[in-house]
């Protein structure tokens, strides 16, 4: 898949890679396409291994070419060229921006103008609608007031837009509602602090909302920095919810108010969970799981649980100890 | 009390309903008016009935036709004509949209314009202020730019609503702020959830907000679905403040930032809520409560007590037993 | 420093100020040129006790006139003279309103207008940007569409304001980011609760951010009362944070999303806070203290420890407490 919202470099030698990172230069320099994570990554293209969580991905992993550090060194199948470096992320968002030059930049667009809906099937747009270059927007949608629809942004069929929304970076499914105030596609909140100043990375993720989605009011949902963030369809959210970047939500989940996710973390199919829970970064929610309002979960959920508590606990145990 | 923000047919027959819900037609078949809450239900409109709780209310209706499921049936006055179903809320929203065919719809309103301050009695407006048709607007307000005032919303006098504000099937008292980016009146988060797609019900409700009220900056309120949210005189709403469909609120609370209220949840007079607390739904929670920042309130709350946790129980347990 | 937001009386003679309190006139009579916290009041000013946490301030405090109550009266150096009052705050609030007759007004800038660009040094604008009078920015600054910058703000050099954003009463550092639908510089949630209907109090404080911020998306910042709101260099926010009046943040911390301060805390340098963590108001929280994600912090947390749980306690207590 070509990502429509970042021009990116065709392909970078492998010695220029080595370069920005601060490593000598090798003989067999062969051409690299992009820059991936370990799931997608194709034979042509670099990755990285941080973390033994991914050890089963990195056993089947097609890539030819891998960052790591020294603690890792020993797992990586022999066949596959490795980098090693000191700071893994740190060289992934470098060669991030070699192949993505313009992703460190995070301003509003600059080529949106008032939408002329003629350009569209049936479209009902509210006043002082902006929108950008290349949207696509299928037919029978609405679009509320003073709403932001940047460059390269995708929307369905049927789908309602709200007022005073902004959309970048994001493709959205059909007969899926945002509504008002909702931001969807900013940048994560992803940087290497530093006592110098914090590096910002840059974020060339999308956000994907699925079909049949509802997003509430005043939501804040972030794109992925190498991956994208996914809500699956016929989810549903509240008002005053807030999505990291990298989340994937399932389906048919519904996540009320002033929820709030941290980054990376999945979310299964047909989970519940209730008011100002909060959901730790790169977590596992397992399938129908019913996590209680307030609660914090700061660790896996397993399939078919009811959790609540902070941390989060048997519900049982929880309503037991809490008397 | 006729509903001025959704159109409702004049009548309709119980042979009528009773195919809506898939019933046998019946010989006795008067004219129903509305479809009401117990409370407020007349004689010749229909109700239903569905919770324990709300036995002592069955006890004074005035209702002639109710429905209600197997489990109540023996509960329901015998002069009562009962109409029993298999899911009570399901059968009340399909005759809520028999009645309000428009209710189902959730678009922004297409009929505003920008905001002609003549129309109105000492009325100062900012920049791109839209308003619809038929809102009424009290002497001496203040509307900040970019604010939308959906059609048939009623504002009384010495009220300041902010910038980017939203307000649709609202209706303000006296002297109340509405503070920048808040969003009052949207559906509630209510739908029937199902494998094949949630269903959404209709929200015929209002947002009813008193006198010398304040609501804070990004506020979410959203409106009831057969009864209204109401916030009562006196009470002041800090930042990111979230009400669901049907809280009641009532006069001279301090609720400050980031406190969420889940739907149907009713809450006595001064009363004060610390900072991201969370009340769950369909609770009752006294007059002259206090309750503890961080709290989680889980069961109803007596008059005059202090409680922190979560969940939330006496504050003085609570310090004592988290030392 | 003056406050460029309000405007101030030269000089009030203090038996006029002792008239607004309801005390007799005395003799001794001089001009009284503002009303400053203890720690910036000079000898001119007249200021307040009314904490005993402020003892050592009061010790060094230049004032020589100041407002107490009788409980704190033998604390009040002799050369200092005394105006005992039964509550000290309200009679704060109503000498502020006599030096800052304005102050009490919390309307939209009716000054505003579409900007110029070419007013500015190499500004990029959206579409729709409201600017007030006397308002500075730096060189190559970026305003996203529809936002309100309010008369008398400053920008420095670099930054990035993003759409839909509100800022008032604020002065910006440089190379400094606030993204999408951030509220910032809006009066605090502060007023004298009674029944007979609450008593707003005047806010003449500053929104103080520094270089190389972020604020994130759709977050809350109110202006101080007396003192000013301040937010250290290299400090950054995420999404749908909330920080209440008078808060100062350190420099190089991170505060997740939909984290929560009360008024007038102090928080140190290189501080981590956790996703949903709350923090009380008037507390004071060390240098490189980690605040676990959900946390509750209601006392004084030293300088180099973690805490988490609710309310906050040693991180490991916590762990091993709610296995």
């Amino acid at each position: 898949m070509t990502n429509q919202f970042y021009k990116k470099k065709n392909g970078i030698k492998l010695n220029d890679i080595l370069l920005e990172l601060g490593k000598n230069k090798q003989k067999f320099n062969p051409v690299i396409k992009d820059i991936k994570e370990l799931e997608t990554a194709t034979k042509f293209d670099i990755t990285f291994f941080n973390s033994i969580n991914y050890l089963n991905i990195l056993k089947v992993s097609k890539t030819q070419t891998i960052i790591t550090n020294k603690k890792f060194l020993h797992l990586i199948p022999k066949k596959i060229k490795v980098i090693e470096v000191s700071n893994v992320l740190l060289s992934v968002y470098k060669i991030t921006s070699l192949f993505y030059p313009d992703s460190l930049k995070e301003n509003y667009d600059t080529e949106v103008s008032i939408i002329e809906n003629k350009k569209y099937k049936k479209l009902k747009v509210g006043k002082n609608v902006l929108v950008g270059k290349n949207v696509n927007i299928g037919k029978n949608c609405t679009i509320g007031h003073n709403t932001i629809i940047e460059s390269n942004v995708e929307i369905g069929e049927n789908c309602n837009i709200g007022c005073n929304v902004i959309l970048k970076n994001t493709i959205v499914g059909n007969n899926t509602n945002i509504l008002d105030g909702s931001v969807v596609g900013k940048k994560g909140f992803g940087f290497f602090p530093s006592k110098k100043g914090n590096i910002r990375y840059p974020h060339i993720g999308s956000v994907i909302i699925g079909n049949n989605v509802e997003i509430g009011c005043n939501n804040t949902i972030d794109r992925g920095s190498l991956s994208n963030t996914i809500i699956g369809d016929g989810t549903f959210l509240d008002n005053q919810v807030h999505i990291a970047h990298n989340v994937k939500i399932g389906k048919n989940c519904i996540i009320t108010g002033q929820v709030g996710f941290a980054g990376s973390s999945s979310i299964g199919n047909n989970v519940l969970i209730g008011g100002q829970a909060g959901i730790s970064g790169h977590l596992k929610v397992g399938d129908n799981v019913q996590i209680g309002g307030g609660s914090g979960v700061i660790k896996n959920i397993p399939s078919n649980t009811k959790v609540m508590g902070y941390p989060a606990k048997n519900i049982r145990k929880f309503l037991r100890e809490s008397r």
